[in-house]
């Protein structure tokens, strides 16, 4: 599934004509990704039993919307990170100018990329209208503000800022595959089901944030992390944090029965995302 | 028409629930602009005999994506400007990150708000086709690449820089013009035009710049002006950049007249590009 993006990706980007920015894109895109937000759409689409090349469009424009919010967060005025999956970061190798225009054209062709599909003109709206909806300033945008701001202080906070963070790009390829599928009765399900997994995926990050600092200074390092940044760890402890963890993913997989088909494929995945160590 | 737009502008950001990034992108978008592409989308429609009303989604959204790419130009890793109409620069106001993701935030934003239209599924598409393709990697975006890479040397290498620079949304604003007016068989001829307004429009620049200095400086600077930078007048002079500029007249109203419609709208409008003195 994951070679079926990455090809899908590749033949994208060889159709548009040689520039630097287009070089610069490429170099962000074509990375070594995990491709998560793309397999969630295509795998929900297989336990649907519809034929994931449907999808094919829609999870290459969500890898180019997750690429540009990367590529334009590594930049200095944001967190500032010179290296990102063991190599130079965009802007490290291309400038920060052309960083900020190469991530901008990762936006714009998203859009694009989506008259690719062959679906019909109401499908592909609904579908813009999923992607902007969850990438802009009701999403995943308000979600770097909320990192931004740096204000969390609650649970609560936290929770939110996870959702809209991480969850809300997950939510649209929850949502995609259901319209895709037929399933529009089933899209706020799908939505939630997305944010549950971005909180289940930031979670999963200060749990293992929190292990590697223990492991890595051979200390508890409670006191670093709690001066440093608010965490669940921080929030809860570590054995309320792995209790927390454990409730999402079991609410997850309830809400993914609700949603039906036979839910293996993203499982599989979920699996992955839940015992990762990495 | 103007405040049309404006109110429609307003009305549009007032959906948004409120954020640091929605006060940004409201800064920027809701300033003193001149509104001239998503005004020549509406006069094309008025020289049609068409309702303007059924264009006012996307005069916002050309409005929007016009805007973000202002906010970005600004950055200190761009042009580094201060100011622009008399205000702050949205990073002065706002900070540097907070400025990316305010233009972020009205790309993203331009194409949730095609959807506000309520013209076909097909129309409302392809518009979204005619937004992204001019504004990304095939349109505006090439054209600031151009622009930071500086190696315009030729005449041609400056048109073609103009072309994609500015005359790509006023071919954007053409081309959904013929669209929403069901022209479909227009559509080139839509998008010669909007280039060469764009190369008009950054003539009527280059001329200008060229008369400002000289009354400033009080003496002749054809000299400075050829070492900093390329321009029509640098390649031209002075009498053949007026010229050049009186044929791109021409064939401009040629073309319009070659499209239908009564062109008296644009007209006016074209001409206080073309007399402008600001």
């Amino acid at each position: 599934m994951k070679d079926l993006i990455n090809n899908n990706l590749q033949e994208t980007m060889d159709l548009i004509p040689n520039s630097i920015v287009k070089e610069a894109m490429a170099y962000s895109l074509l990375g070594d990704g995990k491709r998560l937000r793309s397999q969630l759409l295509l795998s929900l689409l297989k336990d649907f039993e519809v034929d994931v090349t449907k999808g094919l469009p829609f999870a290459s424009s969500l890898e180019m919307i997750h690429t540009y919010s990367l590529v334009h967060d590594d930049l200095p005025a944001m967190d500032d990170d010179d290296y990102r999956r063991h190599r130079l970061t965009n802007h490290k190798v291309y400038g920060e100018g052309m960083a900020i225009l190469a991530g901008d054209a990762l936006l714009t062709y998203s859009f694009q990329n989506c008259l690719q599909s062959s679906l019909s003109d109401g499908i592909v709206l609904t579908c813009i209208e999923i992607l902007s909806r969850n990438a802009g300033i009701y999403g995943m945008i308000l979600g770097q503000e909320l990192d931004i701001d740096n204000q969390m202080k609650t649970l609560d906070d936290l929770i939110v800022s996870y959702e809209h963070k991480t969850g809300k790009l997950f939510a649209a390829a929850f949502e995609m595959a259901v319209v895709i599928a037929g399933k529009k009765d089933k899209q706020e399900l799908a939505s939630t089901l997305g944010h549950k997994l971005g909180v289940l995926f930031q979670v999963q990050d200060d749990l293992l944030e929190y292990t590697k600092s223990f492991e890595e200074i051979g200390k508890d390092v409670k006191s670093d992390v709690l001066e440093e940044k608010v965490t669940v760890v921080t929030l809860l402890g570590l054995d309320e944090a792995i209790n927390y963890k454990e409730k999402l993913v079991q609410s997850f997989y309830d809400d993914l029965e609700l949603l039906g088909g036979t839910g293996n494929t993203v499982k599989n995945l979920i699996d992955e995302i839940v015992k990762r160590n990495y």
